[in-house]
């Protein structure tokens, strides 16, 4: 998922300078991410690959609040990317899935850092979705 | 949502900046919630759409958990509109619970906010629903 | 049930101020208890009600979870009455359950108020209930 | 429970000065706990009463997290003494599992606070409990 | 598991001093992790093990709250190894799993101690398991 985002990256940010750090599991994620922001980063897009078991949901559960409590504790922007192996049985589908996440949420956190608060409101309630089908928005 | 929130904002807090900032998902709703209060905001309201998975049940409660220490930490006040996709099963009922739940939510703000502590009050124990019927007070 | 912990107060608590605060949902609690706090109160208790369903059970956690932190970093006294509506299926004993854990607690508030670190030690281990009829010691 | 816990300490802690505190439910503990650590204890044992239904166990996790949090941000030796009403049908033995737990714990505490870092290390892996026989290392 | 993560310490680490900490359950980890890294300690391996149940779990996921919430604190490497003893029906495959889960994780603790941000780049999304067979890389 790491390649697709730092083409991304690099197509759009130039200037930026890209970190990358790789850690064991999604529960050392948001220390990582800590890391992370205390070099200096303007944000932060985390890639988490989380199992089918109910531990492994509940890890992804004490991953999430971790991060959002660093994003409440910093402010900063943090893009929480996570697959879920059990969102599709093929390989090429999850795998289809984690790419197109990982790119739209990459271009979230580009949005977010050159447009501002309201980069993102054109697709407010347009029913988008990173990964799968945009579903429209509603009535 | 917003749209209805930000008409009952403009109608009743005059003299107030309304500050929008939309964010990718519901788990980026707490630190873009501490964006606005650094910007000296007065209050949040936050309007966020819910899946109906497991996992997206444990992102809602991550998030909550985000909105409530934010509180906790800051004393600001932050109201928070979530709607589930599971709510209701058609599109137009869910896009009416969204309504009503973001028209009645952004009065609360508003109460809360010209009011003060006990603005409230008269509506404790009576059964007021957000996004549904009142259900009444009990006994 | 607010009115039967004022009474309480009212009764017991001669020389303290009461101040009253009124939120929309069991979420907004956490962070007006900290409100609270902030205008000097010695104590605070909480009063909410809690839907049915598992996403109101999540919401229960999130603000138990923004108490008890509120507790930990201050150290106040947090005495926390929630109401749950399927505790029971007719409204009435709903809300005999409801009076009757709600003036409990604020009895309970009232000692440690009043009595310290030890003044509930005589009902430790007695089966004490709020809300229920108390189940006696073990063994 | 608490008769057992302090029985251990007056034994096997003289010198030392034994602080007790009651508060009414389990969710309390955590706040309680930091009171106590407030007046200047080394360290500090908790004995909770967890009921059988999903809104207890909520209720025990959210204590659970304020006791972890209260270790992470003070480092003290915080030991947590939880007995669930559905560990056993029989009264009589949910007492002797509470009575076991308790006195195991305090001497868990007793060790730390006289051993240091390593006085628990001879029983790591060697599948002690508490509460119940003790079922061996692996393998 | 310990004995193993310490040869693997001693064997790569040579010149850090190695910190050995036992407490009695796997929601004293986080607490003793914060001593640890009081301790001047560059990073910290947990070993923890965790029981069937629900309850075991619900401590499961407040320890990692607590650990990831560290994490977050401090931005120390804090490696997590967790058993969880309904992962294989025989005490040799637990076993097994543990040892090579426990090593792994060490490994991963010293790649990043002594390879910095990037050192584990090279596994990541390459399906790399600790405990069980790597499951190779999607697609």
């Amino acid at each position: 998922m790491a390649r697709y985002v730092i083409e991304v990256f690099e197509r759009e940010l130039s200037g930026y300078k890209i970190v990358r750090h790789t850690v064991p599991g999604i529960k050392d994620i948001p220390a990582a991410a800590r890391r992370i922001i205390d070099l200096g980063c303007d944000g932060v897009i985390t890639l988490g690959w989380v199992g089918p078991g109910q531990v492994d949901k509940y890890s992804y559960l004490a991953s999430s609040i971790g991060l959002v409590m660093l994003g409440v504790m910093t402010g900063k922007v943090i893009v929480d990317v996570t697959v879920h192996e059990d969102e599709a049985e093929k390989p090429e589908d999850l795998k289809r899935i984690a790419v197109h996440r990982a790119k739209a949420h990459a271009e979230n956190l580009v949005a977010m850092l050159k447009g501002g608060l309201q980069a993102l409101t054109p697709k407010a309630g347009m029913g988008v979705r990173q990964g799968y089908p945009d579903v429209g928005p509603i009535g």
